[in-house]
């Protein structure tokens, strides 16, 4: 018995816990088998010189695991119930394997085993050019804590049990719906709108309700790598489809895939060109998904930064079919790490879309919805936007400046009347692959234009967020990236 | 012009908006036609009595979107290049439906559109038998939103941008592998957790990756709701395996579908049953799993509440043969709103699996992840454990004296060695749903057993919740059921 269960008293682990899992182990490796008697807990605890406590405890558990089993009064045996040929742990290992691989994933599983739609950002200090990050140094954290404290402490507690609907918070669905009719020309209201944990979600939600494996998807190509993410892992056929200045080809994508099933666009900025999909072509889109019996997926991610005038109206506002599918996030206004998002879906499709969205994961943690209600509805919201927008108008400023200063002949830059970043394009004999490496080892954080091609590269370039830089660093950041481009000149 | 365009200054919406929105709407109805030129902004401004500037202003927002255009200095004139053919809404609507039906949702989103994965509680003030719904009331939420404030004031501002891994925060990893380990005899390391926005999109997530459509799931009948939801979701052939007191019937299993490919299964405590698996059947079910190359999920949804002796050992810790997924929620012992889960895959899967979550919704709210991994290291969470477990236990003892008592003839109760509820069951002639909707007619919240079936019910009883209700109410609560339960006797 000493010898099956060496007792360690210099061990953290309880004595009681030893005991246990010896016994365990004993009855697994079939040193104790199935209906032998062991001693009372009397003799073992004698005998191992612990309190017959110890002993007891471990019994009880074992007891309760199904290990061993008590007949009569006192005694305790190795249940007998136990199938030998079963116990022994080499013995199990040895059945595991007939044949040496595990089973397989699903057919679904193993796209998903291939997207990439999240790259963690690898931040540096100052943002240089990183690409998408809000400026969270001015974010008011201290108002967005005080509201979240307030509700932690004076929500009913039932908004904390499990009384919410996978749709969301219907207070903050209506707030939403507010900002979006005023602010993007959405029309829609709190019924059509779905609460997701980030668009991310809003995409793989979508994918899974519109597309079967097979399904073709017009994808603006160079393109976004979530809602790609989202379509591949539902086996979607991906079809390319080059973007102008005008936005998406329509005329393209009409050649290519006049009976896609979805497409995919940004209408009121192209990711990462920048580009507005053009009255024209918006008409052109609708009457096409009309025709085609398609739906539209209108990802409008960073549109509410527009310097001049007001955000461009959506493309949902302008359809009159219902085929528009809106998906919007909090990460730019907000911050990434808040994981909020929405969809806004036909009113015939909202029941089914929300079961969906509660077969996902439910709903969003709470607090969070009912803080980010209050933060719309007292104006913290819409003053945060407009503050940005401005301290991001400066900044872009800034940046085309010192762009234009020290790289303009290598450098050919974007639109930017909107968004967060600005693309510039290089010429066509350097690698921006190899130019992001280059800045890397610089320490700024460029994104390489022909990461974002699905098909060919068509045009090399970087990708250059403004955001998230203080104006201090952005002419020693440009400079940076001139030093790095000589290198490829 | 003034005719098309009827400002009103008694609306709150501005005049520019107005003007904007009139156009726009004239251009649309082809009351403007393309090509077609527009009078000077001091034209307009001077007809219509308004400042020149809301004119300018109207005009840049209808240029920026392509309505109109602007070739000589001054002149502007409706977008030539606008299809003729496609404005008028009557025309779009028109061509809209070719065929009346709208695109029509995918297979994989008509099942998911009848997921019942979520059922919102409808609460009772009392939560007098509201099954799964932790003592709220006794969370300390002044420590969780001390915690909380604290990370927003001084966590790294690069932990609310996308520098997060899809994984989960890895202190927070570290913490939960620590705590498996002992608690529940997992055996794992931080590597191979994965933290999910709850129980529930763990569930989504192991069907996505496992299973394709047709392939065949163990589910213990009665059983849970959420993770059927998921594998419905995923078009997998549900196999309803009868539970008794020793657990799912393996051999029922092996009988029904000797090649099915994941069984799913609640070793520690059966929902709603509330049985164990006894051992013998837990070396059974892995041996199964092994000879037909098969995945178990194992659900261990509430166990870490035993009121006798420590939590039973998980059925991953007995596994030797890495086929065991391990599945675990924060909502019990935190609170449901949390929206934390977790999932332990054998180290091979990690990446797709992280892969996969990734594509799904990114990564859960960071905050919460940041003030949960404190909460953790700082041993509020064992503190609270180790409270709500007498709370729960005292609960318990008074339910089951007063259910006895009051009820000993009509109800017959389960075990209640561990969790968060009673299974009373039913004497064969009484409706459960029935009664629980009597019930509800008397304020109490009971779910009814036959609710759980998949196949044909077997047993009629009450889900019995006695965790969020204060002992105060329990007499009382029992005694409404006991008025209830006369009317069917």
């Amino acid at each position: 018995m000493i010898s099956i269960l060496p007792l360690d008293r210099a061990q953290p682990t309880p004595l009681y816990l030893q005991l246990y899992e010896g016994v365990r182990r004993a009855i697994i490796n079939r040193q104790l088998t199935p209906g032998s008697s062991l001693p009372s807990t009397r003799d073992i605890a004698a005998l191992l010189d612990i309190s017959r406590n110890t002993v007891v405890n471990a019994f009880q558990q074992l007891i309760a695991e199904g290990y061993l089993e008590t007949r009569e009064k006192s005694s305790t045996f190795v249940n007998r119930d136990l199938p030998e040929t079963l116990l022994s742990a080499p013995k199990i290992s040895g059945i595991a394997h007939p044949s040496p691989e595990k089973p397989a994933l699903s057919k679904h599983g193993q796209m998903m085993a291939t997207a990439k739609a999240h790259q963690a950002r690898k931040g540096n200090k100052h943002n240089i050019f990183t690409n998408g990050v809000p400026a969270l140094d001015l974010f008011p954290f201290d108002i967005w804590t005080r509201l979240i404290a307030r509700h932690y402490r004076y929500a009913p507690l039932s908004l904390f049990d499990e009384t919410v609907s996978p749709q969301g918070y219907l207070p903050l669905r209506e707030a939403l719906a507010n900002h979006l009719r005023t602010a993007r020309a959405v029309k829609c209201d709190a019924e059509q709108i779905i609460i997701t944990s980030g668009s991310q979600q809003a995409f793989f939600l979508a994918a899974a309700m519109l597309l079967d494996p097979g399904d073709k998807v017009w994808m603006e190509d160079p393109g976004c790598m979530g809602p790609r993410a989202a379509f591949i892992s539902h086996r979607a056929d991906l079809v390319t489809i080059p973007v102008d200045e005008e936005g998406l080809n329509i005329e393209v994508g009409i050649e290519l895939a006049p009976n896609a099933r979805v497409a995919y666009v940004n209408p009121s900025r192209q990711y990462p060109l920048g580009v507005t999909l053009s009255l024209a072509r918006r008409l052109k889109l609708l009457e096409w998904a009309a025709r085609a019996n398609a739906w539209i997926i209108e990802d409008d991610y960073d549109s509410e930064f527009r310097y001049s005038g007001r955000p461009l109206a959506s493309l949902q506002g302008l359809d009159t079919t219902g085929r528009v599918i809106y998906i919007g996030t909090m990460s730019k206004i907000m911050f990434p790490a808040l994981r909020i998002g929405y969809i806004i879906v036909p009113r015939e499709l909202v029941a089914a879309f929300t079961a969906a969205r509660g077969a996902m994961d439910k709903y969003p943690p709470m607090i969070n919805q009912l803080a980010l209600h209050e933060f719309m509805t007292e104006g913290h919201f819409n003053r945060h936007l407009r503050r940005m927008r401005a301290v991001y108008d400066e900044r872009r400023g800034l940046c085309e400046d010192a762009l234009n200063a020290e790289l303009g002949g290598l450098i050919q830059l974007g639109t930017s009347d909107a968004g967060m970043h600005i693309c510039g394009y290089l010429p066509p004999h350097m690698d921006d692959f190899a130019v992001a490496e280059a800045a890397e080892q610089h320490g700024i954080e460029v994104l390489p234009l022909s990461e974002f091609y699905l098909g060919p590269t068509q045009q090399h370039g970087l990708i250059l967020g403004y955001t998230g830089i203080s104006p201090d660093y952005i002419r020693v950041g440009v400079q940076t990236l001139a030093k790095v481009l000589e290198q490829f000149v």
